[in-house]
């Protein structure tokens, strides 16, 4: 009974996305049924192609359909400074603002040994290479302000210790606690300015 | 550059349902990276199929894969009953609370001259085939309490004037202007139980 099982399926794949309950799913699929052929279309096709295509940019970790991500491709910017954050949404955060011309290193999370998450879980290595490889001169790390990033932050800035590197956080502005993306954007303009180096 | 395009694609499908602006589109699209396959093939398909299959139940209006609903075709129900709705959605919430158990008839919204929809743009007619062909004693009007929903309550009474069909609204405890799903089901249990005959 109830609704048709088409509907019924729509209405469990959206209430699988984050913050949609049984009605927000229900008001969605039934939204569903006036779009457009060309919008279902293309709706169908990215959910696909979001699980063939999408991979992760093999020199940054940032999403990329691509080996490597268009701002890896990107010869214009400035080689010598590194951003680090800890998931491919900040690249994007970053990039919208385009207060930052360097390029990116996206780890896979934080170091969280709680969660059983150690430094060779999130892809710090390659950060190291990097570092090594393309001479870079500056590294900021903009991590979450919890105790998983600070310790993240910490660690990264432990184990580049007397290559040369110059390493910062950003800092004043981000309430610990709070999520990054959250933030609006000249509080994180002057987090970014701000960033404090670390010996 | 930002996201893949594929991940942009995705922003902007999520960013046409209802309620959901660019903070929530962007999160869903990069929840959907975490889905399994078969979540997001269920998903693409009932989105290709809602567009391709869904169609109205020739009979009661209400959302169909077949010529006839489920409802219409279960011969099991009260057939001297119909509860008339505004849309689909509300047939579902009916018989989720499982309160009746007669047929529905689903009319394609609400007289309201404003706006252009008159008396035969909302499948009214239908409805007097029906009470006429099928025996109907009784029509259970479950309409929004708004001015529209008041003038084709009003419409149909008298339309069916002589037919001896006996005509009621459902009342008590929807309160004027709400929603009909934002009402808890007792409330609702109570209004159909309470509904007042219209002379």
């Amino acid at each position: 009974m109830k609704y048709p099982s088409i509907i019924q399926n729509l209405i469990e794949c959206f209430k699988k996305l984050p913050g949609v309950g049984e009605k927000s799913a229900e008001r969605m699929a039934l939204s569903v049924l006036e779009f457009d052929k060309e919008t279902i279309d293309l709706f169908a096709k990215s959910l696909k192609e979001s699980k063939t295509k999408i991979r992760r940019c093999e020199k940054c970790n940032n999403l990329s359909e691509d080996d490597k991500c268009e701002i890896c491709k990107d010869n214009g910017r400035n080689k010598e400074i590194l951003c680090v954050v800890e998931e491919p949404k900040f690249v994007n955060l970053f990039e919208k603002l385009n207060i930052f011309d360097g390029y990116y290193h996206v780890l896979d999370g934080l170091i969280s040994p709680i969660d059983g998450i150690n430094p060779e879980d999130i892809n710090i290595s390659t950060l190291i290479d990097r570092v090594k490889k393309d001479k870079v001169k500056e590294i900021i790390l903009a991590l979450k302000p919890s105790v998983e990033g600070e310790t993240t932050s910490l660690y990264i800035s432990k184990i580049l210790e007397g290559t040369g590197v110059k390493i910062s956080k950003i800092a004043h502005g981000v309430p610990m606690g709070a999520e990054i993306d959250y933030v609006d954007s000249l509080t994180l303009e002057m987090a970014l300015e701000n960033r404090r180096y670390m010996d």
